[in-house]
C-alpha cells in the first residue's frame, strides 16, 4: 500500500495510490491508517473492489505524513559514507534531530537559507513509526512498529552544522530542509529493506550511489535503540542516514547553488524532484 | 497575566491564573491566547469584572502549554556554569534539542530512565513563542515574538548524553524530562528578565544559585539567533541554559536517585516540585 497526501501546502488530503493514474480517497478515515491499520486496508481494498477510485489531475505532492511529533535523524550510519568522510564507524547510532517544520513535498522547492554557504544534499531511507513505541524489547518489536519506508532528503548547511558552536541540529532546521515522499510504502511492499539500491543526481550527475545494505545499523536496530532513550509516537519520521556521494565529501567540495535540481530515489519507495530557489 | 492549564494528564484546561485561590476559565477560546493575544487579555479583563471567575479546587498542574511543535534548548549560556564544568563560554548559542513529548507538568513525577545511572537537573529560563518568526532583525523584533516566560527543569542523563555517542538529544529526550510551570507570565509583568534570582534544591539543599545577569546570550538574542536558522512555531519552548550547581559540576558528582525531591524555582516565575521515581 502506497499512501500519499496532495494537494496545497497546507491542505493535503490523504490518498493511497492505487497506480500511476488513479487513487483511493480516504480523507473520511481520520488517523485510522495509524490507529486501527487492518481496517483501515480493509476499506481501501473494499474501495478498489468497488471501484471508487478517482483520477490524478495533476495535484501537488505533499509529504506523505502530516507534520510529525519529531524528526530524528541518524548521523554516519553508512560504512562507505563515514570512510568518505574520514570519520569511524560509529559504536552506536548517532542521534540528531531536525524541526519539523522542515517537511515538505518530494518535489517542492529546496529554499538556501540566508547566510548560506555550504548547501548539501543527503538522499535517505526514512522511518515511519506506526505506534507509541518505548523500551521495545528486540527487532520483532520494532518491526511491529514501523508503519512504512519513504524516501527523504536530508538537507544540510554544513558551515551552520559543524562551524558556528557545538551540534549539528543547527545546520539541518531551515525551512524546506526535509523533502519526503513521494509515498509512504508499508513494509509488506518491500521483501528486504536492507538491500535498496539509492541514488541521487544534481543537475544530471549522479552523486549518490548506495545501497542500504551499508548501513551500520539497520532500521529494525535504529527503532529498538532509539526507543531505549525516548519514546517514538505514531507518525514520528527518522531519517537513517546517507550513502557516499555527498557534496561535502567531494575534493574541491561541491555546494548546491540555486537553480540545481536534485533527483533522488530508492528501490521501490519512488523518486524526487527539487529545485535549489535563492534565499527569501 | 498568568496562563494554566489545569486538570489530569491529557486532559487539561487553560485557565488565567487571578491569584492563589481563583481563576478565570478560558477553554472556549481556543488559540486565542497565540493568534489574538490583545482580544484574550480583554476577554479575561472583562470575565474578571464580571465576577467570572472559580476557585482552584486541588486541581493537578499540567505544563501551561500543550505540547510544542518543538523543545529548543541552550547549552552552556551561563558564564559561571561554563566554568563549573571547564568548557570555554561559546562563541554562539549552542542549539540542542528535547523530544516535544517530554513535555511534563511542574509537579508531576520524574521517572529515571532504564539504565540511568547519571541523572541530573537542570532550574532553566524558558521562553514561550508567541508567532511565527524567521529571519528576525533584532532584539526588539524578536521581544515582540515572545509570548511568555516559564520555570523548566532541564532533565539530563549525563551518561546518555556524553558517552553514548556524538550529540546531546539522547540524553535529553526520556519521558518526563521537561517539567514546565507551573505557569506562563506574560512579559509585562515581568520588568527585567536578566535580572532573574533562580535556585534548585535537592531534598531541601540548596544545589542551583544564580541569576539570569550571568547568561552569555540574553533571551532576546537568543530567539534573534535561532530565527536566523529554523522557523520557530507558537507555542514553540525554548530553555535557555542552566547557572551553576548541577550534579556534575560537583566534585564527586551527584546523581538523582529514586525517592528524591527536586524544588526549583525563577523570581516571578513560580516554583516546581518533582520526586524522582524508578525506571518502568
Amino acid at each position: 500500500m502506497k499512501l500519499m497526501r496532495i494537494g496545497d501546502a497546507g491542505a493535503e488530503r490523504p490518498v493511497v495510490r492505487v497506480d500511476e493514474s488513479t487513487y483511493v480517497d480516504v480523507a473520511d478515515l481520520g488517523d485510522q491508517f495509524f490507529t486501527a491499520p487492518d481496517d483501515f486496508r480493509s476499506t481501501v481494498d473494499a474501495r478498489i473492489t468497488a471501484g471508487q477510485v478517482a483520477s490524478f489531475a495533476g495535484e501537488r505532492i505533499g509529504a506523505p505524513i502530516p507534520r510529525p511529533h519529531q524528526i530524528l535523524c541518524i548521523g554516519l550510519n553508512y560504512r562507505d559514507h563515514a570512510a568518505e568522510t574520514g570519520q569511524a564507524v560509529p559504536d552506536e547510532p548517532i542521534l540528531f534531530t531536525k524541526s519539523p517544520n522542515t517537511l515538505v513535498g518530494p518535489h517542492d522547492d529546496v529554499r538556501q537559507p540566508r547566510g548560506s554557504t555550504k548547501l548539501d544534499w543527503e538522499v535517505e531511507l526514512g522511518i515511519v513509526i506506526g505506534r507509541r513505541a518505548s523500551y521495545l524489547d528486540d527487532h520483532n518489536a520494532a518491526r511491529e512498529a514501523i508503519a512504512g519506508w519513504v524516501v527523504t532528503n536530508d538537507i544540510s548547511e554544513r558551515a551552520f552544522q559543524t562551524e558556528r558552536g557545538g551540534q549539528w541540529s543547527k545546520g539541518k532546521s531551515a525551512e524546506t530542509f526535509n523533502p519526503a515522499g513521494p509515498w509512504l510504502v508499508t513494509p509488506d511492499e518491500i521483501p528486504d529493506v536492507n538491500a535498496l539500491g539509492m541514488w541521487l543526481d544534481v543537475n544530471g550527475v549522479r552523486r549518490q550511489t548506495g545501497s542500504t545494505s551499508t548501513m551500520v545499523f539497520d532500521p529494525y536496530e535504529i527503532v529498538r535503540y532509539l526507543s531505549q532513550f525516548l519514546v517514538l509516537e505514531p507518525g514520528d519520521l527518522i531519517n537513517t542516514g546517507t550513502p557516499p556521494g555527498v557534496g561535502m565529501g567531494f575534493k574541491p567540495p561541491i555546494w548546491l547553488q540555486p537553480g540545481d535540481v536534485m533527483e533522488l530515489g530508492i528501490d521501490g519507495l519512488g523518486s524526487q524532484r527539487q529545485t535549489v530557489v535563492a534565499a527569501r
